[in-house]
Parts: structure tokens; sequence; C-alpha cells
């Protein structure tokens, strides 16, 4: 009777994974975004659309934690995980929008290569929070966060090649600034998904 | 008898209030340095005074945090929230020391407009940890974090904004890069009142 | 006879100390590479095969965490600490890299002198971590961290400085960004001993 009176446990985990289905979409808008060869204000305004998305999902998760007596993982940890995976999408639609007001067409190859790696990335944190949900598949969690870790290193690697080749191909300074904060944007992206990956295994720990 | 040998479990919300309120007068400093027409030194220098002295609070803060048996709140959390609150004045103290040793006069409008959201932000983060010391008044405290998220936001939009407008007016890199420095550093310190309000909000859950 | 199923619990300590002991040699590659007249090439190479040492005795530790059932220390601490030292490597790594690949030769005097508070920090690192393991000397450990402070705090002034010194010398901006992402990973790698220094002082507050 007194439990009917709390919101039901595993509502976080359905923040976590709409929140994370909602980001892979945004990663693959940005794929789109980096593929086709037209005008890339619509593709920018839905990363957009879809960071406010998430930010809503994010707010009703902190909101629920807070009317929440007994979680099913640690507060901090909910808090924090949420936290982190908001991260991903702002940095993604920062890439949209630096590409949009700066005018930057035609958009670097690396942002496809970027935007691919966001793809699986995000896909893995997908995975990696829903195994969340029962704690089971240790082994499957651990394999996604480990590979989240390789795409983030991968991501390092093509950050430099993209500078790289800015610095070989132009000897623009003003063009050179604007693609790089694009770059890191993008880099930053892969970072935040790899907190999330060492978030998760965080949490696992605590409860395997 | 015994509780006499125990440092006032309520100092380190003194040395939160303390700190808070030194912060907030940097970032006034700052939206003077920005306002007035004369030389930016002494403002600057002022500035860097005040980065002193809350390094100071900070060190007596952990301090007294190794002194202490029993603590108000987690000691990881306290430690943590002293360490983010001490970044944003390391941050204002960064953008006014570029802005002196590049010489970089006249001030652009969008240092005032940054220093309009510190002094609101550290205002919030003030009241933000002066409601930690009953943990009364949530919803308060509660709104004080929203509105600092929501300030970190036009923050991000701001800075947006102020490097377009460099790219607009000028062609000159050096020039892009030094003001770049400095806007970079003012959208980090309101990025590091986000943190701080992030914190308060996860030591609210555990209280609540 | 139960006790001989669980991996010996020292062996956490084991990880960290030999961690640190890597990227001191770490820091001293990168000394050399600032001090010798020679091609760079070599000094790089081996710093990256440092990086990936490191990163293979990070994945142990983590691994043994995962197959640990009492840790002496708090997971969640074990696993930031390890990751947190990691981070140094690389950015030293990073550094060695950008050098490598843009040609920077000559290696500007600024690099020595990281190298030179690297090499010192991250021998205080291995001091702190090392004070870990049995919990003693807790003034010892508490100085070193402080030390690691300090030294954080040079690095920022020296960043500054280094910056400063490019502004002066040349108008070439491509010269400049290039040097600048240089500095930016030699600083961080200072902030990473910092997070390190601040991680093993909370871990320290929760057992003394």
């Amino acid at each position: 009777m007194f439990r009917a009176l709390l919101p039901r446990e595993t509502s976080f985990f359905d923040f976590f994974e709409h929140h994370a289905q909602v980001t892979v979409e945004g990663a693959r808008e940005l794929l789109a975004l980096a593929t086709e060869t037209g005008p890339i204000e619509p593709r920018a305004r839905r990363i957009k659309e879809i960071e406010h998305e998430n930010d809503v999902i994010t707010h009703q998760c902190v909101d629920a934690l807070h009317r929440t007596f007994i979680t099913p993982i640690d507060r901090h940890d909910i808090h924090r995980l949420i936290s982190r995976m908001d991260d991903v999408i702002d940095l993604v639609d920062g890439a949209a929008d630096r590409m949009r007001l700066y005018e930057l067409t035609p958009i670097r190859p690396e942002v496809k290569e970027f935007a691919e790696i966001l793809v699986q990335a995000t896909q893995l944190v997908e995975k990696a929070v829903h195994g969340l949900r029962n704690m089971k598949g240790e082994a499957a969690i651990k394999a996604a966060c480990i590979e989240i870790n390789r795409l983030e290193n991968d991501g390092d690697a093509l950050f430099r090649r993209a500078v790289l080749a800015l610095f070989r191909e132009t000897n623009d300074a003003i063009f050179v600034i604007k693609w790089k904060e694009v770059f890191v944007d993008l880099e930053a992206a892969t970072d935040r998904c790899e907190d999330v990956a060492n978030l998760v295994e965080g949490i696992l720990l605590e409860h395997a």
C-alpha cells in the first residue's frame, strides 16, 4: 500500500534508456549532416531539438530523484550518470551549431568519421545503461565499456589527424581556428561517452 | 566535555559561505573592470588578491577536514565542493590576467555580459551553500541550482556569440586567439558554478 | 582457506605504485626530449611505449577490481584514482606526439620547464600513492599533496608565460596554434597530477 506512493524504482532506468536512445538519434543526425550535400541548417536545427528533448528527460530524472525515497542505485551515481550522458548531445549540438554559424561548408571528411564513432559509442552507451537495469550480463556491459574506451582512443587519434590535415592544407589561421572548435567539440563528445562508460563500470563494481 | 575537543561542525558552512561571499566580490571586480574606462591593472590586481584570499579559505577548510572526526556532510563532498568553488575565482583571475598581459584594451563588450552572468551565478552559489547549513528551504536551494544551470546555458550562448563577433570583425588571427583565451576562461567560470550547483543538489539529495 | 581464493588486497597498491613509477619514467623521457639536440622521434616513440605500458597496468587494475570481493579502499576511489593517474601520461604523450607530427623543432625552452615540473609532480604522486598502502605517515602524504598543488600553480603561471612569449616573438598564428596545443597538454598533465593529489587526500580523509 505504502509502496504505491513511491515512483516505481525502474523509472530511473527508463530515463537512462530513453535519454540514450535520443542521443543515438542525435549522433545519426550528425552523420546525415556530414554525409549529405544540401544545406546543414535543417539537420543542425533537428540536433538542437534533440538536445532540448534530452534536457527535459534529464530534468525529469533529477526531479524524480528528489521525490524518491529509495533508489535502485546510489543517488549520486544516478545524478552523475544522467549529467554526463547529457553532455554528449550538448557537444554534438555545439559542433553542429559552430558549423552553421561559421558557414563552414563544405563539411570536412573527418566530421563523418567522428559521427561514425559517435553513432557506435552512443549505441554502446545505450547497451551499457540498459544492462544496469537488472545488473545481469556483467560481461556484456564490461565489453561495451571497453569498446567505448577503444572508440575514445580512436577519437583522440582522429582529432590529431584532422588538425594535422588542416595545418597541411592551409595557412589561413582563422579557418584553422574555426574548424578546430568543431573538432574539439566532437572529440569531447567521445570523451563524455567514455566518462559514462567509466560511471557504468563503477556502478557495476558496487552491485555485481 | 568530549565534544569540546571537536571543532564546531558548523565551521564547514562558515568556510563555504565566506568563500562564496569573497567570490561574489571577485565577480563584481570583474564587472567594474569591464565597465570602467581607466587602466585595468588595479582591478586585475584586486582580483588576484581575492583569488589568494579564497586559496587561504580553501586550505583552512581542507585542514579542518583533516582534524574533524564527525562531519555534517560527507567528507568527500566537502572536499569536492570547496575545490570546485575555488575554481571559479581562479578562472576569473585567469581572464583578468590575460587581458592585462596581452594589453587587450579596449575591453570587448561581452566581458561585461559575462561579468553580469557571473555576479548572478556566484550570488546564487552563495545562496545555495547557505541553504546547506540547515538543509531547509530545499525548494529555494533547488530553484537557485536550476537558475545557475540556466545562467550556464546563457554563458555558452554568449561564448559562441562573442567568438562569432571576433570572426566577423577581424582577420587578425592572433587577436582572435588572445580574446578567445579570455572568453574560454569566463565561460569555464560559469561551468564551474554549474558544477557547484550540481554538487549542492547531490548533497541535498543525500540529506533531504 | 577461503581467503586463498581472493586476490591479495595489497595488489591494488602494487598497481598504483607500478603505474606511478612508469609515469615518472615518462616524465623523464620528456625532459630528455626537451634537453637533447637530436631528433625527437626516438624519445616520442619511447613515451608512447610507456603510455601503452600504463594502459596495460590500468586495465589489469580495473580487472582485478571486478574480481575482488573486499577492497582495501572504496572501489569507486580505486577506479577513479587509477583513471586519473593514467591521464597524466596520456597528456605527456599527446604533447610529444604533437611536437613530432608538427615537426616543431627547435623545442621551445618552456617544454624543459614543464618537464621539470612534471618529473617533480609525478615523483610526488609516486610518494603519495605509496603512502596509501599503510595509511601511515599522513603528514608526509599531505605534504606531498600540497607540494603537487604548488607545482600545478607553477604550471599555470608557466603556461601563461609560454603563451605570452609566443605572442611577443611571432605574428605567425599557425605557429602559435601549434605550440599552444603542446603547452595545453603539458599544463593539463600538471592538472591531472593535482586531481590525483586531491583523490589521495580524499581517500586519506576517509581512513585516517
